[in-house]
Formats: C-alpha cells, structure tokens, sequence
C-alpha cells in the first residue's frame, strides 16, 4: 500500500517532467532522467542526474517541489500512522491526539492526525521561506520576486530534507553566511526529527522526566552525532584548500556543522563534496548511513535503530540481563526489528555497492557514497552521479525507493505481528566471536 | 592473561627476529619489521612488511614457524578452554572430556583437555606435510630436503590459518595443482573451523541428530559461504586477464575455491590479489571479516556470531516471539553477546580504516582490504603493506593483536559474568526504521 502510492506519485511526477514545457530547453526529457529526477523528489533524496536549476523549466521546478512536499508529508504522515498503530506500546496515542475519547477509535482520530501533520508541516515551512526569502533580497540584492521563489524552493526542499537546490553549487555561494545555512540547517533538523519527537517537544520541553523513550533516544542520539560530525569532519577537512582551508575560524565551524547535519539525510552542501579527503567520504558514509529520526522526513536506518543497537550493547558488557532505559525495559522483539533493520540495511548497501562497481568505472569510495547517499535518501555526491552508466541509473532508482520505504514497511510489518508458541525449547548456550 | 600471553610471545619473536643471524644479509632487521613479523606470527595473520623467503635466513624462517605453532595451538587451546568454562550451558564439556568423572573436576580436566588439542594440531600437520612434501618432491623435481622443509613449513602455516609462505608469490606457482591447493585448502579449513567442532564431527559425524547448536551453526554459515564465495569470485573474476581469465574451467573453479576459503582467514593466495577487481576486493573484504569458526584458529567475527545474527533476523521475520535452533532455544544473553561482537567490530574497522586513509595516500579500496585482512588475521594483501608509514605498520601491528584476541576475551567475558536485577521495569515499545 505504501509502495503502491509512492510507486503512483513517482510515475504521475515522471510523466509530467517528460512534457517539453518542463524543461528549460523545450525539448523533451529523457526517459531515464525524468523517472530518476520523480523518484529523487519524492523520496526526497536529492541525487540529479541533470542540473536541477538549468535543466528544468519554472514549471519543471514547481514540479520538482510538488513532488517534494506529496514525498515529505507522506512519509511523515504514514510513518506517524504507524507509531499510532503501536500505539498502546508506545505511551505516544494519547499524546499525539488528545482530543481522542475512546482508545478503540482509531479511525475517526486519522484526519485530526493528518491535519496535526499538514500544520506541523506548512507551518514550519512558511516561517522558513520568510527568512530565507528576507535574507536573499536584503542581503545579496536579489529581485523580490526571485528571493520569495528561491526561499520558498529552499524552505520546502530543506523542511522536507530533500536537497534539491535551484543553484547549481547548492548553498556553497552562502558557506559563511549563518542567515541562510543556519536555518536551513534548523529546518531540516526540525523536519528530520520526525513528528512525534517535535510534538512532544513542543508540548512538554519543560518537562524531560516525561519524555517517551521514543524522543529520548532520538535526541540522546542526535546531539552527540551533531558534536562529532562536527569535530571529525572539522579536524580532517581543516587545511584542505578545496573545501574549509580559505575559511576563517567561525566558516570552518559553521561549514563543518553544516556538512555534519546535512550528512545526516538532508544533502545540501556549502562546501566542495569532490574536494572532500577520501577519509571524510567514509565518515560521511556512516553519518548517510544512520540517517535522522524516525516518523519525519529523513532517511537512513534512524538513530532510534542506532540508539537501540548501542543500548543492547551497552547492557550486555554491563552485564545487564534486560536492556532499560529511562526506567522502562525494551522488549526483546524491538531490539530484534532493529538488529533486522541495521544488518539487511548493511546487506542491502554491500550489495548494491559491488554490483555498481561493476558497472561503472568507478572507486569503491565513490560508488559506496554514492550508494549510502541513495538507500539514507541524502542526496551528496562526488559527482559520478550524472557519469553512470543507465543500467546503474536504473539501479540507484529502485535504491532510492526501498530506501524511502524500506526500513518503515519491514518496521511496521515486524512490529504489528507477532506470533506466540504454546511451547518453549530449552536453552542451549553457543559460543561467539 | 591472555593478552599477557600473547604480548611476552610477541616480545620473545621480535628480540630473537631481531638478532642478525635471522635475516639472509646477516643485518639486524629494522625494530618495526621485526616487531610487525613477531605480531603477524603469533596472531596468524601473515601481513609481512618484508619477503619472508628471501629476507628472513632458514633461522629466522623457523623462528617465524615457532611463532606460528605457538600462536596458533595457544588460540585453539585457550578458546576450547573458554568453551568448557561456560560448558554447563555448551553442552559441549562431556563429550569433549569423556574420561571426566564428576561436573566440578575442571581443572583435573585442563591437561587431558590440551593434550588432545595438540595431538590434534601436530596429528594434522603431519598428514598435510607428508602430502605437500611427496607433491613437492615428485610433482615439481625439488631435492628431497627442501621437499620436506617447504612440506612442513607450509602445512604448519595452512593449518594454524597463518598464511605465512617461503615462496614470494605464495601459491600462485601452485594454482591449478589441486594436490598443493586442495590438501592446503582442507588444512586451513578443519583448522579454522575449531576443535569443538572436529572433535564432535570426527566423533558422530554419523550422528548429526546429536550435534551441538555450535556445529550445527558452524556448518550451516560455513558450507553455504564457500559455495557462495566460489561463485561470486568465479562470476566477477571469470574473463579477468590477470587472475581466473587464462585457467582452463577446472583451473578456473579450483582457483575461485581456493580464493573463496582463503579469504577466511588462511590468507595464502592463488591468483594475484592486487590484480583482482576492486567489486572482489569489497566481497573478500566481508568474507574476511566474517572469518572461520570459534575455537579455532581462524579469525574474524566467526561464522558463529553471523550465524546467530541470521537466526535472530529470521526468527523475527517470522513472527517469532523467541529464537530456536534445531529444538534448541538461543538465550537473549548470546543473542547480545553476538550482536556486541559483530557492531564493536565494525566500529573498529571502519575508525581504522579511516585513520589509516589519513596516514596514507591509498586508496579506500586498498586500505580498507588492508585493515579487515590484519583485523580478520587474514594475511591477505592488495599490496600496501609495505608501502605504508611506520605509524602505519604500528596500527596495524595493534589491530592483529585486538583481531586476535579481541572477539575471544569479549565474549568469554560477557558470557562468564551476568548479573540478574531483583526487580523489572516496566516494558515501553518504541518504534524504529
Ligand atoms: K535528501
Ligand atoms: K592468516
């Protein structure tokens, strides 16, 4: 069901940018690059294979940006339907709808949801768009009319953490400029959060001891990434000539958080991603590869399933016997849908990256970053994107889907059924490691 | 105690292997190399800084044997005796010790334990080395003696999965003979897959309804991953002019076989290594960090933490409430113990690998094939090793030692120890994906 209605949003968006009115050239687009660029926008990726700003008519660009926005809030909406779902396990329900009387009524409480999420959504966006838009008419003279589109444009694109930039150099013309990669970089952590973590906030940041697990672990994984990614990709990236070298001290800082936050789903750049050192491509690799929070609009496998990983690990070299957090225990199959969602996820990336490498003439260091960018759905690239050959297109568009809906259909399908066996077999201890 | 262990053979091998008589020219051999070949010997890696035939003199060769026995009887001992340790739950300790009259006479056991370890180990060798050295003898006109000591230094070296070679180009002089490959291939592979294991196979191999959950796992990954693997690199390799492209097909599948098994952990090589494709490097790269069974002398995470990994994965795609093999139940405990092995090790490698990218100039291909191979004791080389840094060989000198004996001390100290709460706290799903 959910892939049906990406799969009938991704081939409604193909068709329209295949007419010749959406391209700047009035020639129509081929096949390939119009299905790559629909399914980039609604699963919000980012990855081009034809420059967004100079390829594509206004119309292909306004297209782009409906895709973006059905994308964004579907995703976000599906997967807050699903945590609702969970809900008598998650202690979320009776937060996210408060207006609900019964717990049976379920049904009847989805439009106010919806509408919780379409406010959460616009909203966020309109206050986004304003300051961009200020900020390009006052402080690089563009024309008002130019500023309202290009910060409209960024404020979608960045909320709904799809990296698609009108600007060729995506937002390395405004590197030093905190105005304009200081909000974008808020929007979209705001909007990769996810929507039951900013409700909760929202409604009770005064209040940490209440707190559900879900938003704890979320942020418990979030901040510490933010501070490394900065600090590694700052150390290493430091003299580079080609990306923080020219900076002064508050760029580099600024530059270095940008590309931390960004790795983690979002994909814009403000600086060089080709100049990176290869050693900053792996660690981004793994930044892509975690991804931001479940149920809003970023990728990955989410820190919530990184966040449990480390909590099993954590308990067993304590040698705890159950894995508590908060003074609530984690049920043994949460901690197995995300062990399943980390390691096919692991799978799934391998995979693809060899097969890729055999079609392309490409490094290992490119390919997997540009597959670790398709399946977390961020959008960074070396630039080998556009230089694949077509099979290898076609390979990273089917990426770019189960990326999108991947790990949010296994999650649900694990978590809405569970069987339970009458009889128990006894125990028999193995050896590991 | 075991790093203590390991550490003074390491000391002892570096100052005998530093005395002139050790090397050809009758120099003293450079600190680090002397250092970086004691490591390699007593951790069976076979990483080599130098070329073991043509720099190190005979002595110095047997000294390098010496390590070699040590090192790996030590591992296969030591690992055993852990298993015994938790034997209780293993079920493995009354068909490993028959002669053992009462459950608490452990220590009475130890003896009789490592003595049937190293009739094991000496008992196989001899085998391998009488079918080497009458290959060596009739098959390729060598004079009697060298016959022997090529026999004996080679069977020692495939059987403790050392991948240590006199011959400068390892096997590859070798590659379509399956007496050479075939009896070097089936030495690395029983030493690899573990004493519990052989011991239960050799034992009631016509039995297999009484096999342990340990051999039942150990052969359920390890069988599939050599088919797997033969295929794979037959597949890629196939029309490659510097590896499989100028066998004939027998040559062909006996050379992706050997590939296939070596990479986990033996470490000697049939084909050119630096002359495969790098879509192979990346697929030896997960073969060698996966690595042979536990109580062996292979390396890696051991096909027994991916094996339970896998079964927990299916066993929650299927609905399953708890995790059975063969009418066995696996604990939680082992289950987090699997799940700790496998995430720190990734970790590891890929802080390694990025570490080492910042000290060299290779590439991510090569790097990270060098760092798996000296985590996974694997030996195997894209041909860096030499080429790389002092800081570099001393990393990757301290990444043999953790490869080595890391996976076995966590896991024998996560499973010796666990601590029960009195009380529990109440459960709390969150959502993940
Ligand atoms: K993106
Ligand atoms: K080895």
């Amino acid at each position: 069901m959910v892939a049906s209605g990406f799969g009938s949003a991704i081939l409604i968006g193909t068709a329209v940018l295949s007419l010749p009115i959406a391209t700047e050239s009035g020639e129509r687009a081929p096949f390939v690059d119009a299905l790559f660029t629909a399914t980039s926008a609604v699963c919000v990726t980012g990855l081009v294979t034809v420059d967004t700003g100079q390829y594509w008519s206004t119309f292909g660009e306004v297209v782009i940006l409906a895709l973006i926005q059905v994308g964004g809030l579907g995703i976000m909406t599906l997967a807050t339907l699903f945590a609702i779902l969970v809900s008598g396990r998650l202690g979320l329900r009776t937060q996210l709808i408060a207006q609900a009387e019964t717990k049976t009524a379920r049904l009847r409480d989805v439009p106010h949801l919806v509408r919780n999420v379409v406010l959460f959504n616009v909203g966020s966006e309109v206050v986004i768009a304003t300051i961009l838009s200020v900020r390009f008419f006052t402080g690089y003279d563009m024309p008002l009319g130019e500023a309202v589109y290009d910060g409209v444009f960024h404020a979608i694109s960045a909320f709904n953490n799809a990296g698609f930039s009108v600007y060729s150099d995506s937002l390395m013309g405004f590197v030093s400029d905190p105005w304009i990669t200081l909000t974008v970089a808020i929007a979209f952590i705001v909007g990769g959060i996810g929507f039951p973590v900013a409700f909760e906030l929202a409604r009770s940041w005064r209040r940490p001891r209440t707190w559900s697990v879900l938003t704890r672990i979320t942020l418990a994984v979030t901040v510490p990434l933010l501070v490394i990614g900065t600090v590694v990709i700052g150390l290493t990236e430091f003299s580079n000539p080609g990306t923080l070298g020219p900076l002064d001290d508050q760029g580099k800082f600024l530059a270095a958080f940008f590309a931390s936050a960004t790795a983690r789903t979002a994909g814009f750049n403000s600086i060089d991603v080709a100049a990176m050192h290869p050693e900053s491509w792996l660690f981004t690799d793994l930044l892509m590869f975690i991804g931001g929070g479940s149920a809003g609009t970023a990728g990955g496998i989410k820190v919530t399933t990184l966040g449990l990983l480390a909590l099993v690990i954590w308990a067993e070299l304590r040698g705890e016997s159950k894995v508590n957090v908060a003074r609530r225990r984690v049920p043994e199959s949460t901690q197995r849908q995300a062990l399943a969602i980390g390691l096919l996820s692991v799978g799934l990336v391998a995979v693809v990256t060899m097969v890729l490498m055999h079609l392309s003439p490409h490094r290992l260091d490119q390919v997997m970053f540009e597959v670790v960018s398709a399946f977390g759905t961020v959008g960074l690239s070396t630039g080998i994107t556009a230089d694949l050959p077509r099979s290898g297109h076609v390979l990273i568009i089917v990426l770019m889907f189960v990326g999108r809906i991947g790990p949010l259909t296994l999650f649900s399908a694990l978590a809405l059924r569970e069987r339970a066996r009458l009889f128990e077999y006894p125990e028999e201890r193995t050896i590991v490691g």
